[in-house]
């Protein structure tokens, strides 16, 4: 049992709190200067009004200007701020981190474009941290996790990666409840790729059940299962060629962080139902105002990865070799036509 | 443009024939001798009374009597028989196939233990023609493709495996239309052991949306997709093993024949309801009652693996390397209790 610090009070975050709760931790859950508003609410009632639950007793919230003093005693730090707030994390948490090295596990995904083609956001965290705390090896949490079910103690098994397989293991060790499993990895770069590429993928695969309606069809059996089934097994093999690509192993993408993550942002994440949205025939702008104000990592995935295969960060694999991501960079930031290149589908 | 004779009248091998009349091809759709009730309707309204659409004008629906006379002078025969018919087809094409070698397309799904080990359909088939057609190398069509879809010309991508690849080209050429594209594979073993798994595993991941629902829940977007992820996930990777044990390619297990077509079998086939049922906590014999007249191949498959790893047919890998798969013989075979074994995923 150990003091843990969780940065971030988004949905990903606080659902992490209830298995740490629940392991009998002493978790500090600490806004960022965006988390006001919950960090009241939960102050207030217990209850998370993303989440729509209430937090398990033992998960004490505070408000960012308590950040430094919540964070000094911490054995483990959790990020869980968005992709944006990995700068401004690693800013505010220098300090305590130069002053004593700690595990820092991670829930954030995405992939950010360096002058060295694109980077994974543990290395842009300790990168930052390069100065700070230059041992600093990040343990990123990936796999299928919806926050929902994860705060409502749904089976959930997800996988650990960090260079350091130490401490990924000591981390593996106060995650783990008989729902919550972490499985560990060395392959930090893969499963990390895996997680901010299944939101470009999951869009695509969403596009069929909008094209299903679109065509005038009623949710049941005969639908479009077999474009999504096609679109799903492409991104699986195209993910393993950008894992490679990026210096990871492929065997990620075919396990939880790869198939496991994609049918889970297919069937109960934000990004399939922008999919079905654009399959119904809505531009994407008002496909994003339909969304509200959900959070499309989808897109700025797509963004990074357009300029990444312009910039031929991938080494020998082009367009030609990924049409169903130059098909989705397409669609998704130049509202191209829906038409979904499966000619080009398996042809390697 | 051929003359094509379709033996099996039911979902798949009379919905493949919307895409070999859209083609031009001279089809002709003979049932077997438990289709008569089928063929009559068709020959009365064109309308298949399964696929609940009219078959294209140019096929020619006609009962079992006359097959020997419509396959006389066919080009190429499409298996559309259920596994348990493999036997009988090889008797009654034996005659043909001894007077001209042809090629023959399999959509029949299945393993059958033989005391060599367990032996894909396209072998088994082979096997019982090996005197009267020694040379036959048939053509397996797996991947994602749920027949009422394909017979409504929505798109998909199929594999062709077969131990010539010659052959395998040919019949691609013969297959392909716009909205029914065949890959080409020489993995014949790893795409069939995949097209037969997946109704087992798909029953695993089935169970899911059977457990959320007796626990109360409704149908959204929080439900135990991470469940079912882990579950799927882990499919995938077992999969992949069986086809290594079995002398196919792993990589199959990634692409449409594995994950692809698991998804859609997951997402639009019997065998996903069926797991549901087994979630709710019906036993077997009552979910069976429930699906009334459906096939449930998943619980053959499941036999013959019970059987295959009591034989040590896979070599080194046995129950423990194959968690989920053993757990779906106890629940499916033996009516164990529903208790994932989750822990014992990803272990490896």
């Amino acid at each position: 049992v150990i003091q843990i610090a969780v940065i971030g009070a988004g949905m990903m975050g606080s659902a992490l709190c209830v298995p740490l709760a629940d392991r009998g931790h002493d978790v500090r859950l600490i806004g960022t200067p965006l988390d006001h508003e919950i960090i009241r609410a939960l102050r207030a009632t217990g209850r998370h009004p993303g989440l729509g639950i209430e937090l398990p007793p033992g998960v004490r919230a505070a408000g960012v200007e308590t950040l430094a003093a919540e964070v000094a005693d911490a054995e483990a730090i959790v990020l869980g701020v968005s992709s944006a707030g990995i700068g401004w994390a690693a800013q505010v948490l220098a300090p305590a981190l130069r002053a004593r090295p700690r595990p820092v596990l991670m829930v954030s995904k995405g992939l950010e474009l360096s002058a060295g083609g694109p980077r994974v956001l543990s290395d842009v965290f300790a990168h930052a941290l390069s100065d700070a705390a230059p041992g600093c090896a990040p343990v990123a949490i990936c796999g299928p996790c919806i926050a929902g079910e994860l705060a409502r103690r749904v089976p959930t098994l997800v996988v650990l990666g960090g260079r350091d397989l130490g401490i990924v293991q000591r981390c593996a060790g106060w995650l783990k409840t008989p729902y919550y499993q972490p499985r560990i990895s060395a392959d930090v770069v893969g499963v990390q790729v895996c997680a901010a590429l299944k939101n470009a993928y999951a869009m695509g695969v969403g596009l069929g059940a909008g094209l299903h309606e679109r065509a005038g069809g009623e949710r049941g059996s005969v639908a479009m299962h077999n474009f999504e089934a096609a679109v799903f097994a492409q991104a699986v093999v195209e993910m393993g060629a950008l894992v490679a690509a990026l210096g990871g192993e492929p065997a990620s993408a075919w396990g939880l962080a790869g198939s496991g993550d994609l049918t889970v942002t297919c069937n109960g994440g934000r990004t399939g139902r922008f999919g079905a949205l654009l399959g119904r025939g809505f531009s994407v702008a008002r496909a994003r105002e339909l969304m509200a104000s959900a959070t499309l990592e989808c897109l700025d995935v797509l963004a990074v990865l357009e300029r990444s295969l312009d910039a031929c960060a991938f080494g020998a694999l082009g367009r030609a070799q990924l049409p169903l991501l130059s098909f989705l960079i397409e669609l998704g930031l130049h509202d191209a036509p829906l038409e979904m290149p499966l000619e080009e589908f398996f042809r390697a």
